[in-house]
């Protein structure tokens, strides 16, 4: 099978773009990123990595601002990563100047996406080691999108890419609610991250849009007042569990 | 062998391009698309993936509006669809503007078709992994064109393509019937996706459009009454055929 | 000897571009066409692929107008076909704008023929799978030109290409007459394919071209009256040799 | 060894070019091409192959005008052939409206010759696979070029190429004569052709040009004339030899 | 797995690019270069290659600035470091020229790590072979950035590049102070650098730039002034840990 | 060893370019050409191939005129050389219209050169398998240069390319006389080539330039002339040999 | 290891560029060139090639004037070096159009280099075989420069490249004196010249450079008279070591 999988713009005797799923282990290979959507709000929460002890973790940040109104957070090659954000941020102001009208953000979600199609495509380009979670409000609605290095784009009310996203996943599938508040939306994105982030809150990220496209980071502070409320309702519940132990298997 | 397979725009000894063979596999692989064409109606329905639980179904769609009077199912890589669909709707779009007309559903196949042939011919390129199901009206005439990785298009009354095109296609053999009318040439859709699609109505989406050019999206409710309706005629049927069990055979 | 056959434009040691002949290859996979020039007359006949049975059958027509007054029809891809129809379309557009005439019979084949050469010499394409036989009438007289993969062009009197197109030039060469009328031009272009279609004239699709250089597609009724006569005769004509077995052999 | 002779541009370690030697193999395969240079004459003669029952000689010709005054004949691949032959034309015409006089016969040569050096230098083409005899006249002489797929190019009094041209070679340098007139030296075409065709008149092909550039192509009547008339002098040869059998190996 | 190390732009099966791992590793094997931020200074501190006696050091300095207020360092391949130098330069420039005002430090950084970046994704180069620390003053606050081959940009408050940097970069995590004043922060570097150059000040070359943003290069007697300084420190250390000898493993 | 002699553009390990020295090979393939600088002459000699017996030997001249004044041969691929000669021919053509003065013999052999060197380092072409002697005076001077297939240019009292080139340029340096008057420049320059070419003043071709400027090429006469005379002083000088046969060795 | 060092630009795992290391070798088969830096001379010296009989050395100098204030000595492949001077010269008379000054030593310098450098990273073009030494004066300073394959420059008090360079820097390492005058820099060039020319004055080359910035070769007598002065000397010193043989390895 050797010689599919190296040449860029082949298909195996399969159908298989080995490429693409190759770049896809490189963004497996990445921190894990979360992005969960509430009634009037969408978070973004990321695993940040394990800073070195003098690094400024501002640089770091795997959550970036592609318009005032739109905030994207990745998984995989950093440097893949801002060659995309900058040409996201390009595109909005271009949208801004020709439409007189920010772009929507499926609009720059598709256009994100389409230009991690071409290098799936096309000689002589690797494809993006990349995956985005991208977030913001059309019509007033909240929108959580996630693209692949294949180019695939696609709408969630929550999920999670990089190191462990398929226990993350699970996790929002089992704990998802409609209608969740701010607060509890909140919880929740980082709650999932506490599936695969050992160390607590001074390892996570996260990144609040309102219902008036303002991005809040929250401070290391609040982050650690939400694990603390997370832990003490685990323990709460492990205390319950212990009292009616066969409970829990039915709900 | 070796080589053949691999190399983009070379035949192999007995006239193979292999890489569009690879292609059609990829094809083969996607969700099953089935288009209809009744007397003044032109049915299209898609098998839905099983989408994840906190996925938002409506960008996994694989129907798609490439004018306001033209709509395409697809089978095959996401991505590649995604660009493709582009590509006609700018095409539709700079048709309108030039020849003050919008195009006619076979121009824009062509035109599809097309872009998918050179991408078989030309180095540095890998074929598109994707067919199509083009619907319309021309000259007031329901159309349904298909078109292959290979460029290949081909009208038909009724077809499928992607996961397990051939057993629905033969299943659309048995049961076209010319002059349909609107009920007959829908059930008869989702008839011929109940042939692959195990799990119902919500793994099914349907595009029904009238000869006024408009296409309704069916509700998972109406998709769900004529499943019902279907399998009660199936029932009766096999209650039928218990009754008189060797003439279904003559039918 | 590994290598010369599938690089692009190299010659093998032995003079041989074998991508040329493989791509001829896949002429010869493809469906039989037939052309004969008569005295006033020029006939295509083609091979109907046995169409699926929703199939529309106008869109696998393997015989396509140039220009108004130009005919072709092929053997081999279908996608490269139409690549080329297209791109003899526009030529004999710009040639009428140019030249304030149509283009000629022989001016347009040496275009066709031009284009499939230079995809054998060039890098980074692959040579074009197919064959044509184009007619039409230049200075009022029929012409029936075929080019070929390699770039070749020639003009006949009567020949064939693709599936068993070896067979059916040896049936023509025994059975072609000069100074044939129309009937005569058309029975031998369907006696000819009825050595290669068992199935008959469902499977047969006949374009006749006048001296007014207008193209008639016959009717499936007109075929069949004709596949009739023609099996009639043969069975006289076997009755015939039952009665003087040996005299068949001198003729 | 390998590798040095697949490569387009590359010298093997003793200094040769295997693509150009492969495609002179091709012209070495194509028919056999002679010319002659007479005092006021220059005749190109060519091996038709034998044609196809059907096909019509006339595009097969191997020999082409390539301006009013300039005729040429070719060995090896057909198709490569028309491509020379329609830039040697092009350059002709672009000659006349540039110098305001038609080129030599020598500049045309030269043009070609350098056509196919350029395909013998480059990445990304193959060498042409025809070797050319060209004729004219420049300042009221006869001329006789060849070049080869090297871009090599050289005049001669005679010479031929293609299948067996070393035997005819070898056939005119014993038998031509200078100062030649017209019969003797279409005389000596036509003979030197019969060491390789066997089949007579109805496979040879020749064109004359006077000293006023016209050129003439004979009729196969004057072809069979001449033809007969070489064979009665061959029998009456023979007969002397018969009697003096061993003084033909002295002269 | 040998092709996947080899060719320029192409994922291993487990999502590696291993061309910019061995562009890192020729990082790895440059001379080593620091960067310490302090209070209202930082620092930028080379090993100086043992010279070649007879070399002018000036030329083979690997402190270069880019801007009269930017300062870079770096480690791995000096002509790579020459190009990217340039590139830097002309972008700031252009930069007063267009916006009216000096580029910030991260500008410039970021402009660097998307050139390494494109060389890492594109055909037909290779990754740039060097690690770069830039240092500079962004709104009145001293910056500390790093570029990697990858084009992966980080902000510091100290950190090492090139031959041991690890060892380097861990003496920096267990030594740096906040707030540290010009004196510590240039104290800090040199004994940064002690523990990898053997050789003392005379291979060591500090760049000191204060928050005027004006870069001064220390003379060797100044460095060696700190070296003495340092060493003696050392020794004073040593003798106190020869008098409380297990205290030390608890600080 | 593989690999490094087929690439076009690359070094083997200890520094060889294997595609320069094949081409060279070619060279050495090639007929012998002689150039010698007298007093106020200078000469080519060149091997005439033993031309085919109908051959005109004016297209198979290695000996052609670059303007007016500059005079040149070579040995080796004869197409390629066409090709520099015309690049040469423009260039002068060029200059004069440039600057309004001829080229000077070393500008265009610098030219030359440069196009040769060019050819060895850029991908996608190989070398040029010639090397050249071209002369001409620069003030009043005579130049004798030659250039090889790796660019190299060098200037010269007498040298010798092409086969066996390396007995005659020994010959030239036992019998080179400074201040040599026409006779001898010419005599000197048959007599070299005769060490390679047994066929006497038949294969011999000689162009003498004079210091006006003007090129004349001997008659086969006048060639005979001189190699009559050396083949008497041959003789005498045997004579006396034989008379002291010791004497010879001390010369 | 095979295939790394035989692409172009591609990184060897443990980091390296074999490319540019086989280049460099192809400089440590050149010819030896030194260049030697006094207190208001600089000084080239080159180890001429012993020049074929015939040869005019004065084309394979290689010592060339880039500007009338700035020279270059080289080792390598000469055609390589033709190509570089000429970049050069172009970009010093481009230098003085634009900016109205001459060009800087160092500027220069530069620009080679980087051109250097360019050759190693892009694909399609080997790096040049050539290291130069340039000389010139920067603000009436005596400077000399040296570049590499691999586009690396630096600035020496004295230096070598090509054949054994290594001995010769060493020599000069150990003689080399500050503030030496005009003779003293001469005869320290022509002495360590001498170390690796075993033919002594006729086969060195010597252009010295004074404060004006005019260079002057050495006649060949000069340079022996510099030769003579050295073995005398070396014989006087010979003669002091034989009284007192032990002192010697002491300095």
């Amino acid at each position: 099978m050797s010689g599919y999988d190296r040449a860029l713009t082949v298909f195996s005797p399969d159908g298989h773009l080995f490429q693409v799923e190759y770049a896809s282990e490189a963004v497996r290979k990445g921190t894990c990123a979360v992005g969960v959507r509430g009634k009037d709000t969408v978070v973004l929460g990321v695993e940040k990595k394990s800073a070195l002890k003098l690094q400024d973790p501002r640089t770091i940040r795997k959550i970036a601002m592609l318009d005032d109104h739109i905030c994207m957070a990745f998984a995989g090659l950093n440097a893949d990563a801002r060659v995309l954000i900058n040409k996201a941020r390009t595109e909005c102001q271009s949208h801004r100047l020709t439409v007189e009208d920010p772009a929507s953000v499926e609009y720059i979600t598709r256009h994100i996406a389409q230009i991690q199609q071409k290098y799936t495509q096309s000689g002589g380009v690797r494809p993006f080691g990349i995956s985005t979670l991208i977030i913001g409000f059309d019509n007033k609605q909240p929108k959580l999108y996630m693209t692949e290095p294949s180019g695939i784009y696609t709408a969630w009310k929550a999920n999670a890419i990089g190191r462990s996203s398929k226990t993350v996943r699970e996790f929002l599938e089992k704990n998802y609610g409609e209608d969740m508040d701010d607060a509890a939306t909140i919880k929740l994105t980082v709650k999932s991250l506490l599936e695969v982030v050992q160390t607590g809150a001074k390892n996570i990220e996260i990144a609040v849009m309102g219902s008036d496209g303002v991005v809040k980071h929250l401070q290391l502070s609040e982050v650690e007042a939400i694990v603390a409320e997370i832990e003490k309702e685990k323990e709460e519940e492990a205390e319950k569990k212990k009292m009616k132990p066969l409970a829990s298997s039915s709900s």
